[in-house]
């Protein structure tokens, strides 16, 4: 059996990268891989219990509140999904994952890196992204393309935005082999063909075709 | 103004802690304190719906995500009830806090109980109970006692009431100042004369009253 492949799409409200997810997922599919769409928070039911209470509850959430139902959504999410699905060989796409606790929870909200990068290696028990895409835009368009549809996550100022974005550009730095830079400025069309290369190269590499 | 006190009540399921706390506020409220009751899981709104999760929800919950939304609940209950009734002189009576996680996620479900503290720190904030009466029971009886009303996290078997049982006796061990045994076995009248005379006695070294 093919080794299984787990890549994280990462980037600001916005910037696109759920758009691109649903092509790479059809792209792969007519090529012929099994593929999981997933995402977090909210995968499965309890997931989606734990999304439904961080993006849509009107109280107020301390921030280490938040943070632990994060970690509680992506414990839960590794164990009964991503795991699994990658043990048998099938190609998991997921929709935000431990970069976006550092990057939101961590850069831009202030809580401690160390122990964020501690936490989340506690939840993934192991399980690392082969590949992370990285959506980068300037904080200005992506505050026009999400407009007025925000949840409680996207409802906060622009600085909280820049922190966030500029929190994923180090973290890129930081893990350059795991993380590629795309410039989601550009046209669909063509942020999806940088998209498409990058995870062609990538399979080419780890499943030898 | 007074130091505000913050006591948790402890056991395994069926000890008698939730009459117990009860009495223990009737009579604190007799003697002119201002009392605050609450419990673990579950303060306040978002803590009831973590709380309905935990101890409700029919489908599967790996142990980590449990783990990890026990403490977001303890954390959300923390800053949002019990540091400011706390600091507010408030005396806050707490059914269940982080002992339970220790005894139950702990010692009976076996996570690691070095990390569990770590977690627990993170969680509290530097708020650790002035007092925390251990109601101890032999497991026969609190299984009876327990009968057949049973939530998710008590329809378990009886070796893990024990791994409970023997885990909080090991914390008291651990920690005698703060933890205190009571035998549960008694009586009602019994067991609230022994709990009024450590809850004065705590009174009395803290407030000087």
């Amino acid at each position: 059996m093919k080794k299984g492949l787990f890549i994280t799409f990462e980037g600001v409200d916005g910037c696109g990268k759920t758009t691109q997810l649903t092509k790479t997922k059809e792209f792969l599919e007519s090529k012929g891989y099994d593929v999981v769409v997933t995402r977090e928070p909210g995968a499965g039911e309890i997931g989606n219990k734990i999304r439904e209470m961080l993006l849509h509850y009107n109280g107020n959430i301390s921030d280490k509140c938040e943070m632990f139902l994060f970690l509680a959504d992506r414990a839960q999410h590794i164990e009964n999904l991503i795991k699994p699905s990658v043990d048998k060989g099938k190609v998991v796409l997921c929709d935000r994952h431990t970069d976006s606790t550092l990057a939101y929870q961590g850069f831009a909200r202030g809580q401690d890196i160390e122990l964020l990068n501690k936490l989340n290696k506690i939840a993934v028990n192991g399980i690392i992204p082969d590949l992370t895409l990285l959506y980068d835009l300037d904080t200005d368009i992506a505050q026009e393309r999400v407009g007025l549809n925000k949840d409680r996550m996207e409802s906060v100022n622009i600085e909280f935005h820049k922190k966030v974005r500029n929190g994923y550009l180090s973290l890129q730095k930081k893990y350059p082999e795991r993380i590629k830079l795309i410039n989601a400025n550009n046209s669909i069309e063509k942020v999806f063909e940088q998209t498409k290369d990058i995870v062609l190269q990538l399979i080419q590499e780890k499943r030898g075709i």
